[in-house]
């Protein structure tokens, strides 16, 4: 947690865990947010984005910059971070259909235009795969020196019927990840270190919207609550929701989908998948009785064919996740946010 | 321009002049752009943003990333630049009224608390004066020396009846400016060489959302062009108007408003105040017939007291400037790019 006393900003500021949330809780948002009307999110909700009310639909609003290094990575580069990441994060508000995405540039001088000109055609593809288009965007070039080769800013605009949020969590409601953990931050950090993993260790970068869609409309209500692993991982997330719901989560251990390539890279480098950043996957909070059904259109997509139930939600240890190992249960604590170099 | 034997990106594609609009050109928009349903502004059109039908208004969009040093300065700050500079966006294509901002951070490690707080409480006074609210965000920290200092990205979003392109010149109109030119540009410039000026040279940043609707409402359909001349000056602002109307333009030098002060400014430093950013003022393309009606809609604004008509449109030299001296006519040529630090 950063204290008064810290009087410049780390590097865990940015990791996605606690200290980063106390930043932009105390720093940026207090005194920021704005009064909203009935059933609105904004701001002071911390949520994946903004749902306000225009007409008798809902504008879903969400921005996100994106700095990683390497730009490219197996499965992946910067700019399918930024456009999936933003699509996906209007798909957790229930905005499954992207009306328009805006992306600014700022570019180092001296940035290889042959890879500027790749980004290029990566976006263009990128848009096409989530049925999404840029309509504004801004450039701006720094000096040498000035930033470490590329950043992109994304904001992502939607229109839905249904806004769900992160907090509606209630005891006995089931938890579900809609696929894999772990597999962006591990392919990311075998490549920066230089690490030989047997079989295809690849980032799960994608859009997710019409995946998400098919859950959503599969029980109209069964789904209460949603939120993707990004930064922090799992571990992050699920903490956050719990907070925000006043429930505590307890998770299967042996229910979690993990492929043999996250077990072999994670043993290697010594880090539970559980606290590392994904790029495709969502988790969802669905009512008991709407389980099956969200289940099951869930693995009918060929994204979702390794949904799994991983948790319950419970009326004590507000706030807190527990592990179930199998051989018993205990805390997990919420990593502060140095644990894990940058990803996203 | 940038040619295809340039292989890396070079400052001066950032700041604002025909090597900037050749690289977002060649190498962001070619292939991104969509296709437009009728009226609609997208990427392709280069506008200050895009407009989209929802329902039977216009939602439009813009984006803009700030990056400036020093990130405090006479007048303003780099949180004013941003928002009002978003702000004043939506506004000059015709959405006065801002629905939402969104603000993105991104801060070196190291970045003084203290100094995250002042941009914070300036950001919130900066809204209120703007009548517009921040959202949604996003904060990322990069390490040491992968960034300098502080980066916003700010987004707005607004609902109109009515959008104005920068592209609406015939012959004929007149262009007026809504006051005096090249103040921001001075300000910060004369800061960052740590010239003494006497007098009060201070950056010009302000929201004109008001003045402008004033100016919409004063005639309907009277404006039919407007673009802010902020990176490049009235010079690359112009000659984009010119260029994408088909018309070219004539400016009477002796009509220009400029301050005591940034005369001054502008002989000891050697700089035409026309190339010059401003960030509180507004070009307008306006038919003849309603010129005067316009015009004293302007001065009736205390931001707009030095409103003045300062050229007209013709149907010859199209997509050039021209100064009349009062002695003379004469072409102005558009920057390459490299005329100026980079100043916003």
């Amino acid at each position: 947690m950063i204290s008064v006393l810290d009087d410049r900003i780390s590097l865990k500021c940015g990791a996605g865990g606690r200290a980063m949330r106390a930043l932009i809780k105390d720093v940026l948002i207090d005194g920021l947010a704005r009064e909203m009307r009935d059933g609105e999110i904004g701001l002071g909700a911390l949520d994946d984005g903004a749902a306000l009310r225009v007409g008798n639909q809902w504008l879903v609003i969400t921005t996100d910059s994106h700095v990683i290094k390497p730009p490219f990575f197996p499965g992946g580069d910067i700019d399918r971070l930024a456009i999936f990441g933003t699509v996906n994060d209007l798909a957790m508000m229930g905005a499954t259909d992207v009306l328009a995405l805006t992306c600014a540039v700022i570019v180092e001088e001296g940035f290889p235009r042959a890879d500027l000109i790749r980004i290029q055609a990566s976006i263009r593809d990128t848009c096409r795969e989530a049925s999404a288009a840029i309509v504004t965007g801004d450039t701006k070039v720094m000096g040498k020196g000035e930033i470490d080769g590329i950043v992109l800013n994304t904001t992502g605009i939607g229109l839905t019927w249904r806004v769900v949020p992160d907090s509606g969590l209630r005891p006995g409601d089931r938890i579900i990840v809609t696929g894999t953990i772990g597999d962006h931050g591990m392919a990311v950090m075998t490549v920066r270190h230089g690490l030989a993993i047997d079989g295809d260790l690849r980032s799960d970068v994608a859009p997710i919207n019409r995946l998400i869609r098919a859950a959503l409309d599969s029980v109209p209500g069964g789904v209460v609550a949603m939120k993707d692993p990004t930064r922090g991982g799992l571990t992050s997330t699920l903490h956050e929701m719990a907070d925000k719901s006043g429930v505590g989560i307890v998770i299967d251990e042996l229910a979690l989908p993990i492929s043999p390539e996250v077990r072999a890279a994670a043993e290697l480098l010594g880090i539970d998948p559980m606290h590392v950043a994904n790029e495709g996957k969502a988790l969802l909070g669905v009512r008991p009785e709407a389980v099956e059904t969200v289940l099951r259109s869930l693995r009918a997509q060929p994204q979702g064919s390794q949904a799994s139930v991983i948790g319950t939600c419970t009326a004590d240890r507000i706030g807190s996740l527990v592990l179930d190992t199998g051989f018993g249960r205990r805390l997990v604590a919420e990593p502060d946010g140095e644990l894990l170099p940058r990803i996203c």
